[in-house]
């Protein structure tokens, strides 16, 4: 896979130095593995992150002593610091803020656990810290929120290799086949595609399965006339892509060539409401008012869609409005899905899915 | 997939109770989705879970709508709570536990982030709770350490099934192939041999790669006598198996085989260090003393194993004594793995890897 080179880690650096400014902090810990990806490169399934506005300590254990040793040859800012024989990662982390003694430092609430929260202010105190641990949301997650070019020329490239997978795979014929074998060829073919695996568990839900938004591809053989929702996505270079298609199978009834128009139609009113500045939550209300003017306003049972990158759900949320929570407006250089659905519960469904890059003027769709 | 039929649930909401009172407690709230799974067999990715002594409050949005009801349908003492348009996980939650106000109420503390937990204390706070949640380290995790019989039967069935694959692999020829390919083949053989999914990104480490114990399969074209690793994984009706098989390929050097052969002879001390009451420490050490002997000690550097079942690591643990972290004994019915390796930096590395039940009297391979 391909990492993101230095000087893209430097930019990416230097905005976080701004944001830890602008919250008065002089160091960050960092628990969440996505943005420990996003500022150092290292991608990996354990990893602590004292990020400082211009240097940044990696911990890892020795399975990844020669990961670690080659980000920091790579990145000058990356001090790395392997975990030594027996030593946990919570005790290595307080080790490491030690020198930091005095110093504002935050953590990442939304991810950090209570657990580890009480480990480390307990183990700080009996080293005579009296200043806690301050709680920050979102620091590097919003950062992540604006694709840098680097990032959208890997999302541009997944987008296009998902969109050949799913047209590869619809075009072969479903009739006669299970949906878990259809599942497997679409797995197979991410990879053939250059994928470094799925994004998430491939869903194939065909006939009266196709009314749940995450069935479970089972042995279920798909027949002629039925509705099939395919969802899939890849990773690559350690970016996702997310796509859904439906179709009928064979010549269809009326019924279900008009559930699969309504959604796309519900899906074009959202693409037409994205532009910088609209709040994500007035794009899922474009949607959800087509939807209902169809008489299926409580056949959508999910958000219009979120933001995608190194994680396969991050921000933005395209969601109804939410007591207590408020998005931030959307912005040039996002990518998220657009993805209403309908569910006609026993009966069947649709959901049409597609990648869109905001742009300065409006949106851009990535997948085809 | 297969889910735990209802009687293997009732038996496990059981012990739970047993758990409860021993904790003094009126009930827990279950964030970990494996531990939901375990105690519901509602597999989602997301969900809460309050449990009380002989009730499942089981909460989710309205995608997993027909799971849900499903559940509660199979479960009469699981009790469905789909999320209103809008309405947040953390809201419904703090409805949930509205009737247990003055209660003991206990919440997974590794699971809960310090976000959530405190969205939940203030809002409790301000409907007058006047008593803290109680924050618990393991109660569902400890209980899922030992197998039922219902889950045994799946790792078994999981098991055979992984070490065919392994061998099909081996037996097709590695030579002239890159990483990535034979590591897609894995994947697909997988599928064909019946699991969901992967169990987690499959490795295939050739040459000097095999000396990083988590390489990415790359472009690297193996080799004729080339040592490669092979570390893969399979989830069968939600149950993981895990198995690595180290290979020289073709005729090999004398030092590529004895590697292999020194790391065998670790496993099989651990493998003989494994009965019910033995310390974990004890199983990890009897393997590091053997690679140890071979001048190997520095060049171990993982521990030798964990353990497998709705998740791909957990307890028990068997690593090296560490400060502050005791883990509980060996027991009959538990499953782990044992993967002793070794690791020459820029020359090539060895692991083997198989999945051991505790039984009464020692152990027994399951992988083949």
């Amino acid at each position: 896979m391909r990492i993101a080179p230095p000087e893209v880690l430097d930019a990416r650096l230097a905005a976080l130095k701004a944001r830890l400014q602008q919250h008065d902090l002089d160091a960050l810990v960092v628990v969440s593995l996505p943005n420990i990806a996003y500022l150092t490169g290292f991608f990996a399934s354990a990893g602590l992150l004292v990020a400082m506005p211009d240097e940044l300590i990696l911990l890892a254990d020795s399975r990844y002593g020669e990961s670690l040793a080659a980000r920091a040859q790579e990145c000058p800012f990356v001090q790395p610091r392997e975990l030594s024989p027996g030593e946990s990662y919570d005790a290595a982390l307080v080790e490491a803020l030690e020198p930091l003694r005095g110093n504002r430092v935050g953590f990442e609430a939304a991810h950090l656990t209570v657990r580890r929260h009480l480990y480390l202010t307990r183990s700080l105190a009996s080293r005579g810290w009296s200043d806690p641990l301050v709680d920050t949301d979102g620091l590097v997650e919003e950062l992540r929120a604006i694709k840098d070019p680097w990032e959208l020329s890997r999302i541009r490239d997944g987008a296009v290799r998902l969109s050949e997978v799913a047209n590869c795979i619809l075009s072969n014929g479903l009739a006669g086949r299970t949906e878990a074998e259809i599942a497997a060829e679409v797995d197979a073919e991410l990879r053939r595609a250059g994928f470094e695996r799925p994004a998430f568990d491939t869903i194939v839900a065909s006939g009266p399965n196709s009314a749940r938004p995450h069935a479970r591809p089972g042995p279920r053989r798909i027949e002629d006339g039925d509705l099939v929702v395919l969802d899939c996505g890849g990773v690559l270079d350690g970016y996702c892509t997310d796509l859904s298609r439906t179709v009928v199978v064979g010549r269809g009834g009326a019924r279900e060539r008009r559930l699969i128009e309504q959604v796309t139609e519900a899906q074009a009113a959202a693409f037409a409401a994205v532009k910088p500045g609209a709040a994500p939550e007035d794009v899922d209300a474009a949607a959800r008012e087509v939807l209902a003017g169809h008489g299926l306003a409580d056949a959508f049972l999910h958000g219009t869609g979120h933001g995608i990158g190194l994680e396969v759900h991050e921000l933005p949320r395209v969601t109804r409005k939410r007591a207590g929570y408020r998005s931030p407006p959307l912005a040039a250089g996002m990518v998220l899905t657009l993805e209403p659905g309908a569910y006609i519960s026993g009966w069947g469904g649709a959901r049409i899915e597609d990648d869109v890059l905001v742009t300065e003027s409006g949106a851009e769709r990535l997948t085809t």
